[in-house]
């Protein structure tokens, strides 16, 4: 019988946590500290933890449904699991020293409290261990799973860095937008749910309908984390209302009012174009992208989306029950108040 | 006919450069940039330079001809020699910013061209690249090259937070230093001078006999660049003397020294406690280090080292011409002033 999301989460934390745990203990107890820091388990001292602050675990939930979606005991995912895990956690900790953000899931990040050097290298272990974890044992299907990795891995990397470029840019075009969330959000998502089915040996046809269903999760994700970047209850989002303004992010549905040929959308660019934006600029910003039609756009595409994993799971010849629970869980990762 | 070192390392570079430059161009143009600057080929903004100012390309060197010396032909380690290339640029990209340096061969380092967020990206990219190109063929070899390579990375990490820690410390022991020194400098020397005959699938003892070759290679290396560390040239290392005494660094000489139990010693320990070394203290502290033993210990380590470098391959079955071509090298990278 289908399980509950909450309940599937918990039951791979119980599979994957420990695995993690053993991995970060390869690394010299020194620089294993930040590692374990990061994952929430320990304190900056290296004490434990009453309860540990480690994050949903999506990407590992996903890669053992995925091989239970192909018919496999979920288990012969576990190492697909903790690589997919270390590498979005390596991603993690160098982000937040190029993004120069201070905090993460409400504690100090890495480079904060070790600095930028132990962060750097850090984060350069959790990436090399990911690779060492699934490379040790040399089946052709290890093998397969870690040649996706490391493709899903330069794309996440290439994504980043087109995000970072925004940055610098006045505007960008939609489709330009979409290219930079699949690659940053939607590659390592589209790789965790495909990894279980690569690692049981599955058809192509299988491990492809996988990877679809996780790349429109990921686009989903970030549809809806854009519209909470605008438009979210800061109690919900944990950040200030109109956050993505305020830092003048290029996020999907900026860039669609930016696009839109709109006086709204030309009125956005201008402020946008301000020194300085104070509360009542971003009031108006966010008025101006909704006059746009960026968050119906929006709104649109991340339903469409959802639409489309769907319809890659069920287009494809998978377990019921492991399939359900993946749909569920997409469903739960993106239903967030907006 | 055995050909001389730098025709060798000519050769490598006609063949290896071609394929590292194509491996930076699968990169998007504008992170492919900081890459191609730190590896010599363009300006900052991206005008392709006169003369390439590439580094020596010394492990690709010995990735060619560890094939030739496992009776391979040397192209066969052509991936090997653009991957591990990639791995140890990573880490100088990487180690730039952990270790605040500004300059790189006579250059501005890639985080001060263009800032640390994207010298951390550009190197996360140069990484992955480097598993991405040997894992794109799924053959065992190329498995099996990918595996020692992410191993040697994980080492050469290690390496690099040692001797970060190192730092930290007051003093550090002997076996502690070389064991530091075997993971930063041996590891992927080692890895480069066994990863062509990894490639050409020859027998565990030959892979062995060319690692071992190449860790012995990467100690004597590192005790040499630790005598000129202190006792170099300046117009020769481009450093100012004593440099190494100046940033307090626990080179071997000065580990030795610490640990000798001498009078010399204990005021070496003394000085490196100061707040301030002035120009006289580092004169002194490199006459205590002489007088504590630390100079001849490390010069006649370095030279057990070449011989054991030099037995590893007359103990293996080996081609002769690119055994007598490996053992050259090895003596051109060592053989400077001191």
């Amino acid at each position: 019988m289908k399980r509950r999301t909450p309940e599937v989460l918990e039951w791979a934390r119980t599979l994957v946590e420990p695995a993690l745990e053993a991995a970060t203990r390869r690394l010299s107890p020194d620089l294993g500290l930040p590692a374990r820091y990061h994952f929430g388990w320990v304190d900056p001292c290296g004490s434990p933890l009453e309860e540990s602050l480690h994050g949903k675990g999506v990407r590992p939930t996903l890669a053992l449904l995925s091989a239970g979606a192909a018919g496999a005991p979920p288990e012969i995912a576990l190492p697909g699991a903790v690589a997919v895990e270390l590498v979005h956690n390596f991603s993690l900790i160098h982000d937040d020293i190029i993004d120069d953000d201070d905090e993460r899931r409400h504690r100090a990040t890495v480079w904060k409290v070790f600095g930028v050097g132990d962060a750097i290298i850090v984060g350069d272990a959790l990436m090399g261990l990911a690779f060492e974890l699934l490379l040790e044992e040399a089946t052709p299907a290890r093998t397969a799973a870690a040649t996706d990795l490391v493709q899903a891995t330069m794309a996440m990397i290439a994504g980043q860095y087109m995000d970072m470029s925004f940055n610098r840019q006045d505007t960008v075009g939609v489709t330009e937008c979409w290219e930079m969330v699949s690659r940053k959000t939607g590659a390592l998502l589209a790789h965790a749910s495909a990894v279980g089915a690569i690692l049981a040996d599955a058809p192509p046809e299988t491990v492809e309908a996988l990877r679809r269903f996780g790349r429109e999760l990921g686009l989903c994700f970030q549809a809806i984390d854009d519209l909470l970047g605008i438009w979210g209850e800061p109690a919900v989002t944990g950040k200030p209302a109109g956050n993505d303004l305020r830092e003048r992010k290029k996020s999907i549905p900026v860039a669609v009012a930016l696009s839109s040929g709109t006086r709204a959308g030309e009125m956005l660019a201008d402020l946008y174009a301000q020194e300085h934006l104070n509360e009542s600029d971003i009031a108006r910003a966010a008025a101006l992208v909704e006059e746009a039609g960026g968050r119906s756009a929006t709104a649109e595409a991340a339903r469409d989306c959802m639409q489309r994993a769907a319809q890659a799971l069920t287009a494809a010849d998978l377990e019921e029950q492991p399939a359900e629970e993946l749909l569920d869980l997409a469903s739960f990762v993106v239903n967030r108040e907006f």
